[in-house]
């Protein structure tokens, strides 16, 4: 067998291809236009079919829009010739020797907004206006029907690549628009291997062969809603007189944030690039040279364990303002996202969005990203009873469930608690303490004492009185189930019990897809985060204020309220972070919706002392010094260039930078970023389809003057 | 000096900073408001301002647009009040102790495009509508000329960044339109460094302070053009309804193309990504998937020794259109060209473009990206003489220029000759043949009797009627510049001896400024071209047949004509590449603008038989088996996924690549793709603002399993 794979399907119709081949042997580099003429034509022409074929006349949505084929269907007369590329959709259906029927899918339709599909004549489905009836009739060729030559519709594998030339008529059945192509040739423009049909059954795909399960109309409607709502963003910010700019992805390691993947020199050996995690300093960068409104697709890197909704590179709206606030940044947030729910998903979001700040969201919902799509709330305690288990947990607090509150029955209360009490595979985290009240069997104050007992709570009055008394102002009632937990006043552990509670009730019990959206800004969220000791005591995180973190980043602008406390720092000469995490907030806002954090921003520190002052004294930034000499220009440091462009006049800036995978997956109503990504990385950061990462020889690493550790 | 440089520019200005600071020592977090309280005010408030100002009303560019405000003016009226923010572009010039004039810049339009510069009432130019005059007048307000406290325009270093308020008025001059923004206040939002104001005049610019060579006019236009620009190219691709897809980026080393960056895997030990050259191979999966059109913005890289069109990164207009054959794709690319020139540059594009193929534009213009500006052409002699010389080099060719050829008076010709042969550092190549025909002193065929000397040339006829015929046929006179020189039948020496002599002319001789636009299809190059050996003789190159690369990429299709040869190369079973280089073309087209290769593309092997043909049998590709047997899967190999995808019913596709850089850099009429470029790098691929690349600590090198080589 000398021959090429891809000639099988032809020659194991016709073993003529033998000698075709052999006849080519003798090709003579002088003579081209002689060799043509020894190829047997018919043969040479077979093959050459799936290069040189008709152009399509029609995608088969365009067959529905064209007023004029319609018009000469209604008029009862024969379309004109069309010509249609496809794949066989489903196996044909031989209905008789000659009558054969076939459906044909192009998958070409661009993705249609809601209002489209609303002008649309017909109402069909995006699989409907994807695929086409085809119907062959041998009736007047029954030579054709016994000639293995000849490339016949009801021979067809499904999944051929085919092109189709024939006439529209009207289908016969229940739906009048539904049109039908009466094959009067099809030529196979290549062919499908087994694998493909039993692919398109199968339930879990196989990562290596991807490029199949996109083949799937759900995917390709994805991945071009994905398209149009880029597109739509793009169009919002443009007329919002964004300049678009590109900045470098072969960027350098920065010494905060996320794990960061390396990239080998090979001109300066031993130095390495890093992918970026964000353009962040760039687009600062970019404010200091007086761009006035900045935005970027922009790809980024974090190189960290993968969960659900991680992908090692993703994508990122990162838009930037220069002499802007809060609510300059906001506005364009909340227009962009306002411009997308009514578009893709035909839903008018009221502006403006909700704000609430982050101790607020954290009291009443118990984490920074709340699901608002339920008004239950955590009830604050603290007006009558204080926890002294811990010195930083003094907050007792209360979620009330009752039972109008829930769709579908609760499950069982012990085994719910149990279950929320250990998600992360952390199980130091507290259990809520879960009481129902029963008042036919019990005391109406037994959820309180044994609160009083477990949290060693100390009540401002008298165990009944302060029971009734909470219970009258919070409406507690026979039959409701009370979780109670304590938390810091300004939490930090994020979500809290009762916020992993709630929440978990809410997945378990609500139907979340039948409520409306619920866009929100949290703002003002602590500047600096204490480190975790790594010590839990009795389910109690242990932290070390003295030993601070950055929230969200180390250039987010303090609140004008919190900036005598950082400027203070200044003066601080110890070696510790000297601000008291607790009562410094910054400017950061995120936009969070159905308790998916879909973007995250804040104003910028513009000064470049205040800048020095956060890096150095705060979150003590080695080979950063807190002052500068006047006239000293400022020595090498991982943000020289940073603290350089604040100090030439940069102008006042904020931004925010929008997950594009989340956001489209919320759009497309996708539980996963995977189904609005082409090329998805698995859970171990590796592409199967194209074997990535994969090893490279030690001579090409040598380049790089690196090698592996032995 | 315990303060932060930040504070330094109140500071020199009032001592007072020293007791504002000395008084938050004293801060109680438990009591932020009583803190607040006991700062000095007017000293927060100093510092406050810079954070906290007001919102602009207008830019600069918008107080020319505003009709209402010139309607206010034209009515004799004071505007109201306006806010602006911005940069003080150019030391304040004090006409009197009260009165001072400014400009203030702030750069913040938008790229216009010809259409709205001719729509624009004014005819300014950008550098006017980004700068405005501010005018002081301290007459009513002199206590404040002598107060050092008070913030005032006469005192504005240049570059500060600040807000103004005042009201607008027609600025005194000759020209009609221009306004005058009389300052009622003046705030410093960031103060500059000396260091800004030395920069601004700088010719050659420090690439550290590459954010504020960008604060320029004509810069921060070049910016807003490729923004533009962007814009357009998505808008004609839309209109077509391609599909915006992303592709990865943390790809796998290929054993075809360029130098790749690695990035070693932190999950599978030993493991590498590559960062792409192309998402060639990821957008033909997409076509498998059955993505109708696809287009992509696409970031890649490319790990080559720098030259000036050159960037390790760089931007690429991707597409990819299955079912699509040269012309879909080609009609494409000139409806994003014609747009691109009619908006940017105000030229209508004339449609279709010209189209040659690789071998004629080789024979007339010496080069596979000719330079049609000029007319001027390389004649063929082989219909009058041959060279014996090298018998790989028959062709014998001319260069004729003419006198009224050149704008300039060329320089002596010998000079000329020698600079042109020498170029790329390779003093191997050949030096044309230099003669000026000077009948008044010679015999008529002297040139061509210098020519059979040096090329061993095998005339047709004798010398003199030779002379004669080439002399009547080519019109060659008397002071005419003959230049002479060999070359391949099929030319792969490119540029060849006498294409660098032309375009050296064109460059040296012409204003091709002047000159139209010259878009032009290259169509059908060498599907394979021979290795050079190493060797050269004589300036004649060494080529070895029998081993060949993809001149394009082993992906793309046989022209049809082609197909037989590449056939047969299946039934060849040496361990060459066993198919005629100079015999066998490809569906390969480039688009060529001014003699700078735009954009490359080609028809794809959809066929998986002839692409596993090509990359085994002719490209020699190791792991790649030139015939699998029936049923047989795919074995691991670095083309497994495209030979899977093409095996499963892919459809026939082609697709090309813009080089967005290069693009925008002549839109923009630039010579450097820096130009075009926001962050770019260096000539040893590093960026010295950022300092990247840079070292890292052997353990963050060690989680990579990676260590420097010894």
């Amino acid at each position: 067998m000398h021959l090429q794979q891809g000639l099988l399907h032809i020659l194991k119709r016709r073993l003529i291809l033998f000698r075709f081949c052999g006849c080519v042997r003798s090709y003579s580099h002088s003579s081209k236009e002689g060799v043509l003429q020894r190829f047997r034509p018919a043969e040479l022409a077979k093959f050459t079919e799936r290069f040189d074929f008709p152009k399509a006349t029609h995608t088969i949505w365009q067959l529905y829009q064209d007023a004029n084929l319609q018009k000469q269907l209604r008029d009862g007369a024969s379309s004109a010739k069309v010509v249609l590329h496809g794949w066989i959709d489903s196996p044909p259906r031989k209905v008789s020797r000659t009558r054969t029927f076939a459906n044909l899918r192009d998958v070409q339709f661009l993705y249609r907004t809601v209002e489209q599909v609303e002008n649309d004549k017909h109402e069909a489905s995006d699989e409907e206006i994807a695929t086409i009836q085809l119907f062959e009739d041998l009736t007047e060729r029954l030579s054709d029907v016994d000639d293995p030559g000849v490339t016949l519709l009801r021979r067809m594998k499904q999944e051929t690549c085919v092109c189709v030339e024939g006439h529209v008529c009207k289908a016969k059945g229940n739906v009048s628009w539904r049109l039908e192509v009466v094959v009067d040739r099809i030529t196979v423009l290549n062919s499908a291997e087994d694998l493909v049909s039993q692919m398109r059954g199968a339930k879990e795909w196989d990562p290596k062969y991807r490029f199949l399960q996109l083949r799937s109309v759900r995917l390709q409607r994805a991945l071009a809603m994905r398209s149009k709502a880029a597109g739509l963003i793009r169009n919002v910010l443009e007329g919002h007189r964004f300049t678009e700019v590109e900045t470098p992805l072969l960027f350098r390691s920065t010494p905060e944030g996320a794990r960061e993947f390396l990239v080998p020199s090979r001109t300066e050996p031993g130095k390495m690039y890093a992918l970026p995690q964000s353009p962040q300093q760039y687009k600062q960068l970019l404010m200091a040279s007086g761009v006035h409104r900045y935005y970027q697709f922009a790809k980024c890197f974090r190189d960290e364990d993968l969960r659900k909704d991680r992908q090692p590179e993703f994508t990122q709206v990162d838009l930037e303002m220069s002499f802007a606030k809060a609510s300059d940044v906001q506005d364009i947030v909340e227009a962009i996202l306002v411009r997308l729910w009514k578009e893709i998903k035909g839903v008018e979001l009221q502006q403006p969005f909700k704000r609430l700040h982050y101790v607020e969201v954290m009291s009443r919902y118990g984490i920074d990203k709340p699901d608002l799509r339920s008004d239950i709330e955590i009830y604050d305690l603290s007006d009558f009873a204080t926890s002294t288990t811990d010195p930083d947990y003094p907050v007792f607090e209360i979620l009330v469930i009752r039972p109008k509150d829930l769709k579908f029955p609760p499950p069982p209360a012990e085994a719910e608690a149990e279950a929320v009490s250990a998600p992360d595979g952390n199980p130091t985290l507290r259990t809520p303490h879960y009481h129902r009240i029963m008042l036919s069997n019990e005391e109406p104050s037994k959820w309180l004492s044994e609160c009083v007992a477990k949290f060693d709570l100390e009540l401002v009055a008298d165990l009944e009185t302060t029971a009734k008394e909470i219970m009258l102002r919070f409406d507690i009632r026979d039959g409701d189930a009370v979780y109670s937990c304590t938390r810091q006043r300004v939490p930090f552990e994020n979500p809290t019990p009762l916020g992993r509670q709630r929440l978990h009730i809410m997945q378990e019990t609500m139907n979340l897809t039948e409520k409306s959206d619920a866009p929100l800004w949290v703002v003002d969220f602590p500047l600096f985060t204490p480190t975790a000791t790594g010590r839990v005591v009795n389910g109690y995180i242990e932290y070390d204020y003295s030993r601070l973190v950055s929230t969200h980043h180390p250039f987010t602008m303090p609140c004008i309220a919190s900036l005598p406390a950082v400027l203070e720092a200044g003066e601080d000469q110890s070696q510790s972070s000297c601000v008291d995490a607790r009562a410094t907030f910054g400017q950061h806002y995120d936009i969070v919706v159905n308790g998916v954090e879909v973007g995250g921003g804040s104003t910028r520190i513009h000064d470049s002392g205040l800048q020095r002052l956060v890096l150095s004294r705060i979150l003590q930034v080695s080979g950063i010094r807190p002052n500068l000499e006047p006239g000293e220009t400022e020595p090498d440091n991982p943000f020289t260039h940073l603290l350089n462009a604040l100090s030439m006049s940069c102008p006042p800036h904020a931004g925010l930078a929008l997950g594009l995978d989340r956001l489209c997956a919320m759009l497309n109503g996708s539980d996963s970023i995977r189904d609005v990504i082409a090329f998805p990385k698995t859970q171990t950061g590796s592409d199967p389809l194209v074997d990535s990462p994969s090893r490279v020889s030690d001579e090409q690493l040598g380049v790089y003057h690196v090698q592996l550790r032995k």
